[in-house]
């Protein structure tokens, strides 16, 4: 064929072969393949279809395949295009004909659907451990330094000081709804479709329930049309994903920042850090910026998938092929990017004194100021004008609100006493802010109590 | 300024005026703002932070404002920036101190993000309800054609017969999962952020259980600073709507397929088709082609909103301005989409006929023959074998399988008997199909009556 | 029908004729709509296919509905469905029999993509132009301050210092390589689909060379089919918003960064920053994350576009009418963006002093020392070693580099020379690195004068 | 670490390693990475920075190093983190001293970008011999069927006849767009950064020309900071990808369509085809389908990328890292795509006789029926409806337009003379559209010599 001459080394089917093939991707199933083969054995004999004999024979042949893919003494051939393929192949050559009754009531559609759905919850459930990891990372550092005040930002502006606790439980919150979005994939993945056949069902009678509950899945899935050529948990689960990447990205971001000299909120340990093969003097945070760019993979991942189911006919087309390399790629990413901001949480030191330092400059007692004046009856507005006069006095002698005295705040309005100068030091200011959910010292731990038994309940859904 | 010489006939502030104002989109959520505002006056002033008179001409304020709004008596200034300050002028003109008053201990942080979650739950109830009504439709055409017999589907090929209103259930599966994840994003949207204030709560006395009971939220926010910077639930009700339009976009596909020359499946209704106005015969699929279209722009929505919030430092960043558009687009697109397919299902005529003619093209018997050797004994590689050797004596005599006599069959193997040629037709091969979710009449049945108790329930959940 | 009971007030026909119109955002085409169909009309007369008075009477006709549109005189109606029916009626209902006339030979398939060839070109014109205008407010900016010097940073870590002028100029190549995506998005608009009629070409004996010239197009489209199905034209002038917009998310990101105060380098005009209506002291880079955050909605445009025409037959599709408002969005977008990025970078305000100060930490020069040891032939490893323990010497005196002795260099190698300690200021730093595109000013004063040139050629471009 | 506790085998440092890690991405680099070291090493020599037997011994160990790889005799490190360090300490292990003199002047962060660039080159070079290979294939095909004419298409509707060969060609001008886009991604990559160093330049006299010109760059980039951190020309060559994968998506969603039982237009070879294990008659489309489903993998690279950049300080961040591994995958992706579409469109068999017969269906002579009137004088509008009466007739008689009598024509209309009839078989409506770009046969010719010289002239562009 003309189009292959010239550069092209292999033939047309060698290509064919090669481009066609799933088993480069999918043969990260074997473990499902093999227990879902084992499943329908059983139940094709439970049911008189094949003989007792011949499932035992498949179930003893079917495990001396895993072990020896697990020792490494599998040769995976293109030419079996898929892992199915492959593992049947090797039982056939391994036990015979009885092997050659596995596929009995049976379709590479359904089959693929299954061990694709009993991978996405496994990776679900490993998503949801990690998820856990790194909330107990970050409310261990909230309850290590309960008083560290810093700035609280908005527009990346100084804005009002919080507690550090207070904003480390914030991604704490983040992550239980990111624990919420896997169980919620997890739950969508587990459906058996497993004796759907090729699209329409079998003529031979399957026990599906059976095959269900031993393979662990919850439900049988109701259309077989539907159960081949459904992929929502795969989308479930990549969107799970990148919204959890998306939320590592932010938490990445800020120790980007305050890692930086002009911050120096935080030094990250040396096992979560890089140096310079020039510059002796470098610490780089290299993880928490690598997370933060993987967010773009995460939300690629969907998207492929997304673009891919777009305007398919039913029942199974070739193009679901590509539906997992993307989904398996999320999953990895995110469950690498978890345990990595983990680490790096659990060993990052504080420096209270810099952020304390930083939490003193751009007025962050000035809500507060005028605030004690509205209490007082003086009209909001009012009071901000008042509050823009004594914080332009305050640049003027190149001071901060706190080092006003009384009298200074008298000038601009009689109804300031005494207690306005002990008032406007950060711990009041930060105290003061009691409403559930707030700031304040006494707000933040009952939160962080909150986080800590929604925390609780979450491991324990891990593992159901 | 040399930059607005030229063609530019707005001046610099009517441009960032222009540029940063969000009141032509937050402007739809007039009803969400002043019902927060109410609320909020009205647990400040149970809070002692402002008197009873106060509240109360504060929310008879409120209610004439939108009153005015909705009979178009409301003029909104772009100079206003946002609804917020629209509602807030508008207040304290109409009744003095007593508006000034209502943004005590609140900031438009907070404002913004309760009327924007109001607004989101809202919207997921119309896709809720809009969704169940296209499910309506689609059960009504399954249960008004129980036994027309269509080919079924694999990469488009003719692969097994199945019924009509098999596949017409296989979409209801898909719209019941949509539902949930509807139902999901409802329940995110479902918290109060008010009384976060900017970010680190306030000083003031708020009762946050209050006013999210007033205004129908399940719960209370537990973090401030999460509560103003969070926008998940803007995400996900963009993504149930990017699922729920892929799968619109198969329906509408396979729509199109059927309404051409050479499917000949369907013809839509004049109502829900276009002509031309140059070719008086011709009969367009406008709505199906438009709704798989418009798939496009919902994953859009929702790529646009990831990209957004990647790396966004806590709390409030101007960014988070651009959350709106997106996700209000996404739900009206897809509320357009289902109540456009629910029509166009509800009214399209089946043409029994054509889905026969072209079942019985392309040996759709041809696994049933198979599986007939198979249960006889005759291993199915071997069965598999005579199959072939059948269809291309069909195709030698341009017959189907079921056009052979019992003496054909025969010839090939002698295990085939009398009941060889009834099993055949297409009515016996559907209905040999009865494992659960399998496309046998007596399957789909119950397939069917599960479908309208998922609904039922779906329905109830709708109004909860 | 049972689907419109309920809530819906609008009829089926009134539903459908909203959902399928394209009017509400190709109104924003009426220009380009009249241009067309007045050089069709032309061409027509001149190939005797209409009498030239019918010519003269439908460009009259066209231009009297141009300045009623564009004086607010012209009521469009929905039910037209798009500007081409909207602007036919009005014509025939102006000129009668003639108008009837216009369509001869063209559909609207043709006349739509035109249109929005036509509008295409114009937007990507108007984006050159405001590219541009950037790229001069970034040269302003960068010739005014030659000498300050700034950190440079990798990894947000302090790396080097930089010239402020180098780094402004970096955008100006970023912004010089968006234009040149514009561009090609122009030139990939600048053909003409007119006078392939529905999708095969007509039997009328039009000019198309004729029209395409009298339109300003600059080649003739060679295939009907691909003339009316094409959209790539779009797909670029998205793409290129969308790496604008990126580029600009980056410029954006720097401004906020700079203007915290951690940093302190830049202050932003009153123009273009915002205050708070609580916090007096506060004065927030809006704009700046405002263009940050729209990076999100452009690059949702160009996904939006490629999702919508995946997979889509030839050659016209209703999916297509989608193609539009995306990519408007985008190029709006983008300009206002470029214009907004325009206004803040030639009015904000520089602090050197800051700047100088920051760069001043971290051992900046510590590259330059093991550089000079390396010329003086010391192995690289082992003057990297050296200047680790001068590194460590200062953080024992808690100096910098530059404040240790001649003496204190010579007890760590004796090829240190007096000339050590005048190379190791800011300036020196900065003056050293001579080679092509590097920081030091002769380097920078020639990168300049080549930004300047490459702009004064974009310039001649962007109205040619 | 607590963290590492439980499942986990691997030490911290073996993690952080592992994920830090670029080297399993970036090995494929290794080629650019070895010309680029011989370059530098050779210019350095040059300058006189280096001696010139060093950059001789450091050319031939690089040499040495690359048979080495080549041949497989190369263990990687992951240890190494990245090709560079490879190669490097490879380098040193066997020349000694003067390998560790190559990095001077030298930064991995302008040493990564040069080697990316090499390979995007590269990678373009590839993907325009394989689009001119398919468009080889293309014109193959509409050369060999000059003739053909089969049903042309609108919303899926059969609209007007064309010729096969038309619509072929059609494809060849979408690609022709493609390796426009190709050919602006290596023009966007053929500029070398290296020189630049770490962000800044450095103080050695480097003549960045000179490695320019002996790595074959076209240009020197003029800003060191722009250098190390833009990604542009991974965009450009993604987003060529994606559009050009969306293209083939077309193609291959029609040959599904056109492979289907109800077309039956053409039947795909069977190196291009698959079987089923089930069903002996079935003949899948496989590879089409697989295509189409790969664009979604390809947006989902581009828009990976796009996330990944957005809001990206200046100038390098390890963010950065993730930018190679999803232009590799969308530029094998479509290059495979590319090579398969090519083989399975050469291959293919055309059936002439099913496009005619579906050709004949559906009155596609009635645009030219109206024409006939219309230019014998009669009003469109009136033409249009006397068109309606002659089809209502054939429906009614279940005939076509060509079966009509000319005295069934002149009961409608006295303008019909005798040439109606003859002007309404398939040939003469095709023969009819003779303007530029029109279906018709001279047309067609004309598009073809057309095609064929800009072929030829992409043909030498790809080498050059």
């Amino acid at each position: 064929m003309a189009l292959w001459s010239g550069r092209f080394t292999e033939s047309v089917s060698e290509f064919t072969q090669r481009f066609g093939a799933s088993l480069p991707v999918d043969k990260a199933l074997y473990a499902q393949d093999i227990a879902g083969s084992t499943a329908h054995a059983r139940m094709l004999a439970a049911q008189g279809v094949i003989s007792q004999d011949d499932a035992d024979a498949i179930a003893a042949g079917l495990a001396r395949i895993k072990e020896r893919i697990e020792t490494g003494d599998f040769a995976f051939d293109i030419n079996d295009e898929d892992i199915h393929m492959s593992v049947e192949r090797a039982l056939i050559a391994d036990i015979g004909d009885a092997g050659a009754r596995l596929h009995t009531g049976r379709s590479r559609n359904d089959q693929v659907a299954t061990d694709t759905r009993l991978f996405a919850k496994a990776r679900c459930t490993d998503l949801m451990e990690a998820n856990v990891a790194l909330r107990r990372a970050l409310i261990v550092q909230a309850e290590a330094h309960p008083d560290i005040i810093m700035p609280g930002y908005t527009h990346l502006q100084h804005a009002q000081p919080v507690l550090f606790a207070h904003h480390m439980l914030a991604y704490t919150w983040m992550l239980a709804r990111d624990f919420e979005r896997l169980a919620a994939a997890r739950r969508a993945a587990d459906a058996s479709p497993l004796g759907s056949a090729a699209l329409a069902g079998t003529t031979y009678p399957l026990d599906r329930q059976m095959t269900a509950e031993a393979l662990g899945f919850a439900r049988v899935i109701p259309n077989s049309l539907d159960a081949v050529s459904d992929r929502d948990f795969l989308l479930d689960l990549s969107y799970a994903c990148s919204v959890s990447c998306m939320h590592l990205s932010r938490l990445c971001e800020e120790i980007v920042l305050w890692s930086s000299a002009e911050f120096g909120f935080v030094e990250l340990s040396d096992a979560f850090s890089t140096g310079s093969s020039i510059m002796p003097q470098k610490k780089n945070p290299d993880f928490a910026e690598l997370i933060r760019g993987k967010t773009g993979r995460v939300v690629g991942d969907l998207v492929a998938l997304l673009v891919t189911m777009k305007a398919l006919p039913l029942a199974y087309n070739k193009d679901l092929q590509e539906d997992k390399e993307g989904a398996i790629d999320a999953a990895k990413t995110l469950e690498e990017c978890l345990v990595c901001a983990a680490g790096m949480v659990e060993t990052m030191s504080i420096k209270p004194e810099n952020m304390r330092a930083q939490a003193k400059k751009g007025y962050l007692a000035a809500t507060d100021v005028a605030d004690y004046l509205a209490k007082k009856g003086m009209p909001f507005r009012r009071a901000h004008e008042v509050v823009g006069h004594l914080v332009l006095l305050c640049e003027q002698r190149g001071c901060d609100l706190e080092d006003l005295t009384l009298a200074d705040f008298q000038a601009e309005s009689d109804l300031f006493e005494a207690d306005i100068v002990s008032s406007l030091d950060l711990e009041a200011i930060v105290a003061a802010r009691t409403t559930i959910g707030g700031t304040g010292n006494a707000a933040v731990a009952e939160q962080l109590a909150q986080a800590k038994a929604v925390l609780s309940t979450d491991e324990t859904t891990v593992s159901n």
